[in-house]
């Protein structure tokens, strides 16, 4: 199966390059845009069909709990 | 509108980042895992319905068209 696991800060974490990237695209005149945060995802290929690994790789690997929150969605 | 762009790395481009987590899921046991790729998101809060500047966002800022791909998404 195919997984995506998205890593993303917590709402309360501040996203300092949401805010970079924010500032960026005012300084391109885009002035429209109000907010921008940011995230990571892993296109994941494995055998099985055990969605909640996807977890497990999260907890031991590609998030941190204090600031990370993580997202699993199967990809069809 | 929210919308959502998602900035990959062209499927011929090697991606360091993925075979880097691939190694560490091997090395943590976790045998079953073929293949990982990754990429990046941006959540964009703004005014406006124009998906289209998603794509301008892209092109003059958040992704390098001789490396990346872009998806422009909208998050309702």
């Amino acid at each position: 199966m195919k997984i995506n696991i998205i890593v993303t800060l917590k709402d309360n974490v501040e996203d300092a390059e949401g805010q970079s990237v924010l500032k960026a695209l005012h300084l391109l005149g885009y002035d429209e845009v109000s907010n921008v945060r940011t995230g990571k995802v892993y296109y994941i290929e494995m055998k099985g069909n055990d969605l909640s690994k996807g977890y497990e790789f999260c907890d031991k690997l590609l998030a941190n709990p204090v600031i990370n929150k993580c997202k699993v969605e199967r990809d069809d």
